[in-house]
């Protein structure tokens, strides 16, 4: 599951790394500009990982010399697709720390993730992408990803979803 | 689990419903003019419903009178949010058959997913909308729920997935 790329090291999360990924997806809140919606605790990420029943998957990236020092967290679920009737590889996450940026991490952890969805059966690999983002949007395409222009999210969350609940 | 809304019962899908679910999902594909990409079968859907693991989760509508005809079908999954750092319930599939349009079966089914997600804890409840669809904009957001205008869903799949596997 390991694997090395230049002087870093991809592995599957451990239960002592849950800090860390908390303070890198703080880090990465920040950076987008949404702490306001970050709602995420130690307690909670650790459940969601190593709960019996994970509800969602976590790969890190550390240095060679540094194993328990992260460098990147990536977070992954799998979705489903009626028309293919399999699951697919949904990509939630995925946050380099800025002073381990323009190495190539970002590629390195695309492929990564495209040979587990093939080993994993998936029909898909999927991810999002805000829409201003042409840095992002390019790299993706150069990866030979498609942007799907027509879909939208739809979100019902909080005060909006109880109300629904209870109409 | 089972719900009533006037002349009709929802309720979990059985293995029994399988090959009805694989004729109105291609109903769908066709009617989205989307029948090239559809590759479901008995076999897969079955394989994704009642295997030990379910990769999905279906409900299904029918009339009282007849509780073996379905007149709808609905898929859905958890997904997962790191900044809420809880689950999700994703509406992957909501289909009803032409017929039975126009009675208030989208609302039903929107409103008993609602519960859903709130019984299950989940953080939200979302799905995806065509940007082209306004009548469907329109009805969800009359239930509630918010269009996010800027992300763009990101896809490998096929020969393109495959290739960066293999890079």
């Amino acid at each position: 599951m390991n694997e090395v790329f230049s002087n870093y090291v991809l592995r599957p999360a451990l239960p002592t790394d849950v800090p860390q990924i908390v303070n890198l997806m703080r880090d990465m809140a920040e950076f987008e500009k949404l702490l306001e919606q970050f709602k995420a605790t130690d307690e909670l990420v650790h459940a969601s990982l190593f709960a019996p029943n994970p509800t969602a998957h976590a790969l890190v990236i550390t240095t060679k010399d540094q194993p328990d020092q992260l460098v990147a967290y990536i977070f992954w679920f799998h979705n489903y697709s009626t028309f293919r009737a399999k699951r697919g590889l949904y990509l939630e996450d995925i946050y380099i720390a800025p002073e381990h940026r323009g190495q190539g991490l970002g590629s390195f952890a695309l492929k990564h993730l495209a040979k587990q969805a093939v080993e994993l059966d998936c029909a898909r690999f999927e991810w999002v992408v805000l829409d201003w983002n042409k840095n992002a949007i390019d790299f993706y395409e150069h990866h030979g990803a498609t942007i799907l222009p027509e879909w939208r999210i739809v979100r019902l969350e909080n005060d909006a979803l109880l109300k629904l609940a209870q109409s």
